[in-house]
């Protein structure tokens, strides 16, 4: 009986009902599906060293070889990324900037996934700085994006009928899921998954939804453990490595009882390493924004084949200087000093395997190489687990050259991750400082803990998360007591860091002019409301609205939304004579104006159906209340009689004049509801319309499927054949808007919109008065840190 | 400028500043003092076994010394209950309650505080089969809430001038917080207490306060630890002992390559066991609600020392039922069976040290009376780690024994926790599973592993936690491998019991009548929209009311918020003549309505001030048009003229009348804010008004810290003296109320309403219509499963 069934109407219980299960098993899909992924992304080697010849002569010879091989996938990865541009980097701020509410063209599609995959796979084999973790976060969330659709618009022929899941709020929600599953996969770390799904995507705290996702980074993780077991041990079925990255097992040698992997005492330490990290991810930054932005300014602008240039010279530089370092700066070390930390790497591979010898003589290694032509988890675990191998000048060395390179590289157009970068980068300033105390200082520490330490402390200062990469790193360390450490070390580094500048996600995310919404507004922006940071200047539609005012609306804006209203002036009256179109706007006015007395008799009518002999009594009481007759119908009415009437070309299809005046120009609009450009568009291409000279319930229907039929890309405006319209034909909207979006009022203090927007991922928020009238409207744009701060600048010059 | 300062005042901004470090020093001191009150219960023990005589003929005199110390304990603590009722039970159907915005008195106390620890500590020494991780979580919830409030109603001494957190929302963060931290120090799980805070406070996610949370948690987790490993191990500055609950160490024996925790066929067994574990807990919460009914039928009217009464006879039931079985059932095995899995309680406590001989001859010892006459958390540890200890019978009797005696213990009226005794009794069943398949079927299994699954799948069954339960038992456990078991038996666990009943803290609030909100609505709710569960029947205020008006709502009602209303009928115009009050309610209105012609002028105004040529150009051109003279100042002028004209009594003294038509009752309303009771009592017993021959603007003015002086407890309007008001002042309530709460239109789908109102955590939703007038008010009541189904049923009978 009521119009406003297409929101509400009975075919979305029925399937919100059968959804509930398939959500569980797209879930379960996706966490699979990533796991696989993951388990060919752990193929990725680094380049094989030269170890060959030993002689001098073959030297040049073997530099030529590796140079030879690794620029020829250097290569080939910045191809792929030529072909899909938005494959290149880490994908994390992609990511964020999706689970924030803003849509990037192209970041969730399968080509994307494609050349990601198999450029971080050249990438990483050809022996850049780089690493896979942050590409395999990427290509969880495309994963989570795309498997639920069952179609691609890469190959037009994946196309199955699978009608479900047609909306942006659903996407995401698996986005987040695959995204959570992408950092399982690469962490072992489904925990630490879920939270980073939850503090990227930052949604209100959706009970059902972050079960799910932990569902789902569960099943990544242990596909992933799976595929690795098996094939690694030829151990099928049991569950031994969890992630992409893992850090080993942190333990004291069995019979030392003094030995301790932290005390309280090292906490003084952590959080001095803590300081350090974040001043040093803070230049990490600092020097990455001032790259980044010289590339936007002067590579970007060129020939794309400049870029794979820069790529090449990347890759060129990288394998001349760690091939110089190593033979000049590496120290041949015995291979039989004390190994006394000889744990073993996931209670499989020795540690010693890793150990490079690169030209050093019989029973000695190269440190530098062991470092440098290593895997770089290899690497990682080399800093951590292995005792008393490096030299403090070595490891001050690998930590300026590698933090130089990782700077240089992070932003080439190459597939490139971050994480292990960092991570290895700040485990060679925690080993150097672990080797001063103890070598120098004579303390008696764990310099694993160290290491792990300036890790995290270094990996905190680049990339600033909180939660999630606390959970992050014990769940990789897989030891419960580095907890309070690492939290203790992520908070300094961060709180050091912030003092500077942003993590360098959110740096390259405000580089690409992303209108990120952060957290939390600061304090200070509570001085302003509503009002002054919304957009008063309003493109609306009435109710029952002409198909040209429609289209010519549609092609001169770009908004995505339109706030449905009617008008309010005190001569309303006069406009009614003979207009069908302005008596529909006021009919549906009437109609839809709920009033506490109507309510109330409608109620005591159904209680006296409801079989209570109690409450009919009170009912029957009150409905001895006179009912008076109800203009709207008497309105009605009058209107139909008139049906037949000449059609004055009234403001309806006027659009706003300039010589308007103000008062005319922003004449009193009651708002009604909320309708997209996209059901617009749809409505008109589906001929969704009514003559003037009938009513509107003659106005074909679409069903929910109907509209979101074309999901995600609906069709533009200017696809449309005008020729195939009447544009004397009138629209009625009201069953297709959103007739209760939520709204605030005009003097609503910034933290409470902002909180609203943000916790309800909104997109347009209407700002509606006392009186019902729409002042304004509040978008993404109206909340992002640059405006509040431009308004704010300017409260305080007009104070 | 503005009259609505009180709420974004500045003093608030600037407080708010300080706030942050103050509140996070406030979370340090919070988790410090949950660690050390963890340390504390950390000495709580078991009843000693009866050993020391070993002939038959002492038995019965062994018994009675364990019955007079076991009744004597319990004596104590039931005693210590009587003082303070809410102490009794686990605490976290309480927290619970709190933590979704239901207060129930007195939970947050410090006298319950010291009544629930020393009744914990004397319950749990006393041999019941209570755990103390419940109560734990309560102290630390108490802590939370007391320690930043720096005062105390139990000791009036306690009050120092910290005039901070006064407000219900700061204190339900540091409640959480607490919570958190309790949980963190009870299972050692840091991250498991931080999602338990957000699963049951269930705000928004609230980035900045789980971040804070966290680091409280951490504190908690690690100020235990280092009491527990300095006090247990001397060995201060180290950390080795996590939690007042630790499963140990899971790990196959070092040479053994073939053992595995699980592989993946396991899986299949546990999901099964999930299945068990649900039916098992869903029997379990049947009867203990069956109980609890009849225990609030039956035993709660009666004296209270009944209830005491009802406690020792638990107590000497389970003392003499334990004994007899010990030595009935019990088994005499031989101590030198091969313990394969023989590995150290936390590297420290050999796992044999915990055997109980119990009358058993030299060299072998009483299986049966190991896991009885231990602590719990000792025999936890048996049935993990003891390999080939317990016989089949002797697992089945413990376990149906523990089964009912556990849930005929928990509501008693002592301090007493479920978890610890829910994961004994459930581990009994798991490793009787893993007995069976090893012995009967031969299978290569890890007994432990099955145990653990056990005792999650019951625990899963009997509390229905979700994400929270999963990673407390991942931390506790340390083992990041035993995650997808452990979830996936957790999942299987909750949607088998969900089929027949709710979780046990689920049964016990709802028997307690209060009305929790869930998480979200099914889907069938949609089906109703705001205006079918609103409260039409309004009780309001007007912005100027009279003393004695707001004397007689406030005295017969109970409502906690009143909306601020003026009437909005046709023939306002009529009443205005000489009428002060009204002229003041129809000028507030005007001014308080913003419309966009208005905001316009005002932007054009304010930018010409600001410094920038080409807006100003903007400005002027559209401030040409011409600015009609203002309604609002022309009536207050009129009115001010009047202002000494004769009072006539007119409706906003009048109360609603009975012979009125309802027309008349349900006049429409204009919404302009809401007022809390609080607030109101609070400016009638400071004097707020103004003489109705004098302007507003005499009105004294409150401060913000002396509108929250007397938080928690404000007064109540029966303690005002009448005497000392004059009626025939007039209130003005519009400094001091909220303007812009969160409203909705009377057509919104019931699923949005709630998440608005849960998201928030608010306690009153006013519902507006497109033209601004109140027309009902939804409170939690309002959307309590109950009155939901209700309302949904007489929707289905009236269509």
């Amino acid at each position: 009986k009521q119009s406003h069934t297409f929101y509400s109407g009975k075919q979305i219980f029925c399937k919100a009902r059968k959804y509930e299960a398939i959500r569980w098993m797209m879930m379960f899909a996706i966490g699979v599906t990533v796991g696989l992924v993951g388990s060919l992304f752990a193929f990725i080697g680094a380049p094989p060293a030269v170890e060959k010849c030993s002689d001098k002569g073959c030297l040049p010879l073997s530099l030529l070889e590796l140079l030879a091989f690794n620029m020829t996938f250097i290569f080939i990865a910045s191809v792929l990324v030529l072909i899909e541009p938005v494959a290149a980097g880490s994908g994390i701020p992609e990511i964020k900037s999706y689970l924030n509410g803003v849509k990037i063209p192209g970041i969730v599609r399968l080509r994307t996934f494609l050349c990601k995959a198999a450029g971080v796979l050249f990438s990483v084999a050809g022996g850049l700085f780089v690493g896979k973790e942050g590409p395999m976060i990427h290509s969880g969330a495309i994963v989570g994006a795309g498997l639920p659709q069952f179609e691609s618009i890469t190959f037009k022929r994946i196309k199955f009928d699978f009608p479900y899941f047609r909306s942006d709020r659903d996407k995401r929600d698996f986005v987040s899921a695959g995204a959570a599953a992408g950092v399982a996969a690469a962490f072992g770390a489904p925990i630490g998954g879920m939270l980073f799904s939850l503090e990227e995507g930052s949604s209100f705290w959706n009970q059902a939804l972050t079960w799910k996702v932990l569902f789902c980074s569960m099943s990544a993780t242990f596909t992933l453990n799976f595929f690795r077991s098996g094939i690694n041990f030829s151990k099928w079925g049991s569950f031994q490595l969890p992630g992409l990255l893992n850090f080993g097992e942190f333990k004291c040698p069995d019979g030392d009882t003094n030995c301790h992997l932290w005390t309280a005492v090292d906490l003084a330490f952590f959080v001095l390493m803590g300081v350090v990290g974040g001043l040093l991810g803070a230049l990490f930054n600092c020097m990455n924004r001032k790259l980044a932005k010289y590339r936007i300014r002067h590579i970007h602008p060129k020939a794309k084949f400049i870029r794979v240039l820069e790529s090449l010279l990347v890759s060129m530089v990288t394998t001349v200087v760690i091939f110089a370092a190593s033979i000049l700066l590496g120290e041949c070390r015995d291979l039989s000093s004390p190994t006394t930390h000889n744990t073993t790497l996931s209670g499989s591979e020795d540690i010693n395997s890793t150990i490079r010898r690169f030209f050093c003589t019989n029973k000695t290694y190269n440190d530098m190489a062991t470092l440098f032509f290593n895997p770089q988890e290899a690497a990682i675990h080399q800093l951590f687990h292995q005792d008393g191998t490096f030299s403090p000048m070595t490891l001050s060395v690998f930590f300026l050259l590698y933090f130089l390179l990782a700077c240089w590289t992070y932003g080439v157009s190459v597939p490139s991750g971050l994480f292990v970068p960092s991570l290895l980068c700040g485990a060679a300033f925690g080993r150097l400082v672990s080797n001063i105390l103890k070598v120098k200082l004579g303390m008696d520490i764990y310099s694993g803990t160290f290491a792990l330490i300036g890790a995290a402390a270094f990996l905190g200062g680049v990339v600033r998360m909180t939660i999630s990469l606390t959970v992050i790193l014990i769940e990789s360390t897989n030891e419960i007591t580095y907890g309070l450490p690492i939290m203790i070390t992520l908070m300094v580094a961060k709180w050091t860091g912030d003092f500077f500048n942003k993590g360098i996600y959110d740096i390259h995310i405000q580089l690409r002019g992303v209108p990120l919404l952060e957290w939390e507004t600061e304090i200070e922006m509570d001085k302003l409301t509503a009002s002054d940071i919304m957009e008063p200047n309003l493109t609306y539609v009435y109710p029952h609205t002409r198909v040209q005012s429609l289209v010519s609306i549609l092609r001169t804006t770009v908004y995505h939304a339109f706030p449905v209203v009617t008008e309010n002036r005190q001569n309303e009256q006069d406009f009614m004579k003979g207009n069908i179109l302005v008596s529909n706007n006021i009919h549906f006015k009437k109609s839809s104006v709920m009033s506490r007395a109507g309510e109330q008799r409608r109620r005591c009518q159904s209680m006296k159906s409801y079989p209570s002999s109690e409450l009919r009594n009170v009912c029957d009481e009150q409905n001895a209340a006179v009912e008076p007759a109800e203009e709207g119908e008497d309105l009605l009415q009058q209107m139909l009689e008139r049906r037949y009437a000449p059609y004055p070309n009234l403001y309806p299809d006027q659009s706003p004049s300039e010589e308007w005046t103000m008062e005319e120009r922003f004449r009193p609009l009651t708002f009604h509801g909320l309708i997209l450009r996209s059901q617009l568009v749809n409505l008109l291409i589906r001929g969704v319309c009514y003559a003037e000279n009938q009513s509107s319930a003659t106005q074909p229907r679409l069903s929910y499927a109907e509209m979101t039929e074309d999901y995600p890309r609906y069709p533009d405006i200017h696809d449309l054949d005008l020729t195939l319209l009447n544009p004397r034909m009138i629209v009625d909207v009201t069953p297709y808007m959103n007739s209760c979006p939520y709204t605030v009022s005009p003097n609503t203090r910034i933290s409470q919109v902002f909180n609203l927007f943000r916790t309800m991922g909104l997109r347009h928020l209407p700002v509606v008065n006392a009186v019902g009238e729409i002042v304004g409207i509040i978008t993404r744009h109206n909340l992002t840190q640059e405006f509040l701060v431009a308004k704010l600048r300017q409260h305080y010059i007009t104070i």
